[in-house]
């Protein structure tokens, strides 16, 4: 595959490392996890959730609307239909999971940023989904595609961030049945970056292994992961036909599809985190397992979106304790399945990108990093319970990812670690600012924000007391002034556009 | 003790029970965990940080200063001194530690309030510290006496807040040698949560005990907890006159004291997270064995306060990784110990309570509340690396309090919990909004924040576009405008009252 890939030149190397330098993060391709995880639920809860999950598949089933072929495949598979509503026997859906790999490598057009999925891994993708953007100066307004571009480099700027994601923003300016050519375009040429495809129509993901298969080369597609795709549910435990004809282009195609419960608890799932789990279980493992009988051995991810409600707007809301609850143990079940397992994010209710949204994404995103999530989505940008994508909030969510990064690495418990001869040097009643072990670990000790104010409160004030919004305002205004795009084949470019001309004319616009 | 405590009024009650509607969490006097903690290092890690304290222990040793009984104590105990220096044969540190014990009772005036210390418990208590107050309105500023009262009751108002702290502004308006019998008054009279004692010279931990004396009666204070008090090491590896003095006299008269190093990785320890430890619990040890030497059986905490350093300008900085990798290890270490442990808090370096302060308190808080942290100072309130209290800062974080104690209580499994009935009930296609299931709990199932944002975005523009921040301050306001302080019994408070105009007319005033 790496034939198809330009080498990058000196400029574009010269660039990225320049942009590396300013977020003072050295660049890893995803995050290899050193340290335990954190499981919220004891065996007994994880247990109960796995039976009653079983009960939901065997008594309640899940329906399957609007594809003849995926209810034959589970027929023939034994399970029992009764018009789209399909029950399962005990035990078929966890004996068709046993053939999901358990981790599995997503490859990018460059190959140092392929990322593993799955096991001890972790990889950070930016926010999906808001058809609203956000900035300081020009505050809400409905997305472009010269949004979507712009959040694509920007997460191809971030060193923390592993994903160049999907729907950054919707491009709103653009007909629906179209847009997802620019922005699988975009993806491609604006970053070197792993993607997603899309999944709002199944001739959409089709349309997205084609530009895979120009990209990667077509052998190459039907072998390895190019692409992962995000198919939500529509809990509680219906599956449509548009997921289900995304989620069966993909998963032929052996493309890894997320298979993601959406669940409101009190709304589209039930009001209490073992309930929520429960269902999430249920809908996943039949989505998963319908993965398997479609292709068996496709890489496939169990995910799960988890909000609590306000009980006085009816809103979601995030950064709440039940969805930390929920996704801990729902990181539990996955690794019980052994599959991969996507969550979190820095997810915020919030309008702005003020403390409430900081406090609401930082629950969410340490809790959910902590509890081993290994793809996340949402992890930067995300604004309004994902209504928004913001500017600032992106610069200031991608800076705590690289924090994160470093949490998850440990303690290095080598001599330097130790310290020892350093404690030694410094003794009682002196300090260690200026001792031998400090000056050789200094510039790299910490983590170096170009965003959080740690200055003098003289200093602070003589700056004109700035807040983190306005210098967030500032980063990213600098980020996308000084971006360069990564080098591409000048070939696959060329017949990449020709193939979007070609198929854009063939059909009228439409915003359907 | 519980003679001497007025019951409290109807008036009284009924207040406490609107305040306690406002923020809509039922008060519980302190957190019994649920689920398991967090541990983030490895049993090696853990291993070589014991040994190499040991090490420190015997080789380095700790500088005792000022104190001649403190050091015939350790020389009778078969410590080897060198002046004020003391090292302590292998083991022997550990040994006297055996007799501090792994949970204890602080008493309140109200016997509701009453808080365990240690095991499963987690206790929150407000800021520490700051000299300086921030409000919106009137920024930054001197604290005085006002704000501490005022912090006192905002603290005593708060469900999610635990103990009434101790420090909670430096009252500068005050002379420096009586100041603190206006602060433990404030503490007595306009709360009835444990509270703190003075810790800056050892006359003043005296007279805290001559109070607590008059408001819990002799007898009790000897054989009873009722003040916890903070002694911090001066790192690396010195306990000063003044600290050995008021741990002393705590320690003596069976109250608690919190021996906590005060560790900037990179200034007053090594900049390895590793060393950090090392370092700390050498002197967590010595400081704990001391309490033990000075009464066997005087409860005691092991505390850690941890911030990484700025690489730019020097400062402290907080929500960083390290010192939550370094707050999670000392965790592990305490209970190997068998003690309890005070750490964290919402901690920050930001100026203002915007998004900087919000993501550094939270990443702060949460992962030392899920290592399972005993007593967390700086609960709420704090910014500016602890120079400052803010007062929307701490009606922000008492909410995010309320909101980690639910979470703390992990996964509910009765046949409620498990809502198999609901998802039955609800099956495909439908949703839970209406549903018997969810109509029964939905009024308990989460938190009602008072003051985040859940609005519509239309609601939420016509309401003037407000951030955290400007909710937060008319919180403030809105709790101390209802404030009625609890009742105290009359011969108590007169008697309080005499011995402090006695005392205060008995010295000079003086600002050291």
């Amino acid at each position: 595959m790496n034939k198809h890939n330009a080498k990058p030149g000196r400029r574009g190397r010269e660039a990225r490392r320049a942009a590396r330098r300013e977020v003072s993060t050295e660049f890893i391709p995803y995050i290899k996890r050193q340290v335990p995880v954190l499981e919220l639920a004891k065996a007994e809860v994880i247990e109960m959730i796995e039976a009653n999950a079983d009960t939901v598949l065997q008594e309640i089933g899940i329906e399957f609307r609007g594809d003849d072929e995926i209810l034959k495949l589970w027929k023939d598979a034994g399970a029992d239909l009764d018009g789209t509503r399909v029950r399962f026997p005990k035990g078929l859906v966890r004996s068709l999971i046993q053939t999901a790999p358990t981790e599995f490598i997503q490859f990018a057009r460059n190959p140092e940023r392929n990322v593993k999925i799955g096991g001890n891994a972790t990889v950070f993708a930016p926010v999906y989904g808001p058809p609203f953007v956000r900035d300081l100066e020009r505050g809400r307004r409905y997305g472009t595609i010269e949004d979507f571009r712009n959040f694509v480099k920007l997460a191809y700027l971030a060193p923390s961030i592993h994903h160049s994601g999907g729907t950054l923003c919707e491009p709103v300016d653009l007909p629906v049945n179209k847009r997802h050519y620019d922005m699988v375009y975009a993806h491609i040429r604006f970053s070197d970056k792993p993607f997603m495809g899309s999944v709002t129509h199944p001739s959409r993901a089709h349309d997205t292994i084609d530009m895979c298969q120009i990209l990667f080369g077509k052998d190459f597609v039907d072998q390895n992961t190019v692409c992962t795709s995000l198919i939500n549910v529509n809990s509680p435990l219906v599956f449509d036909e548009t997921m289900l004809g995304a989620l069966k282009a993909y998963a032929k195609a052996n493309q890894a599809v997320i298979v993601s419960p959406f669940i409101m608890s009190g709304a589209t799932g039930p009001v209490s985190p073992v309930g929520t789990l429960t269902q999430a279980l249920a809908e996943a493992m039949a989505g998963i397992a319908l993965t398997q009988l479609l292709r068996p051995g496709a890489p496939v991810i169990m995910g799960l979106f988890a909000a609590s409600l306000s009980m006085k707007s009816g809103a979601p809301t995030f950064g709440t304790p039940e969805p930390s609850l929920i996704t801990s143990a729902a990181a539990q079940l996955a690794r019980r399945l052994r599959v991969p397992f996507r969550s979190g994010g820095n997810l915020c209710g919030s309008k702005l990108a003020d403390a409430q949204s900081a406090y609401e994404s930082a629950n969410s995103m340490v809790s959910s990093f902590l509890s081993g999530v290994n793809f996340v989505l949402h992890s930067a940008g995300w604004l309004e319970g994902g209504l928004v994508s913001g500017y600032e909030k992106f610069i200031m969510d991608v800076d705590q990812l690289a924090m994160l990064q470093i949490l998850s690495q440990g303690y290095e418990i080598t001599l330097n670690g130790q310290a020892m001869d350093a404690i030694r040097e410094v003794g009682p009643d002196s300090h260690y600012l200026g001792c031998s072990h400090t000056q050789a670990n200094f510039e790299t000790a910490f983590h170096q924000s170009p965003i959080l104010d740690y200055n003098s409160f003289e200093q602070w004030e003589s700056d004109g007391r700035k807040d983190l919004v306005d210098r967030a305002n500032k980063e990213w205004k600098k980020q996308l002034e000084n971006y360069e795009a990564p080098e591409i084949d000048y070939d696959i470019d060329g017949r990449l556009n020709e193939y979007i001309i070609k198929k854009k004319e063939s059909f009228p616009d439409s915003n359907v």
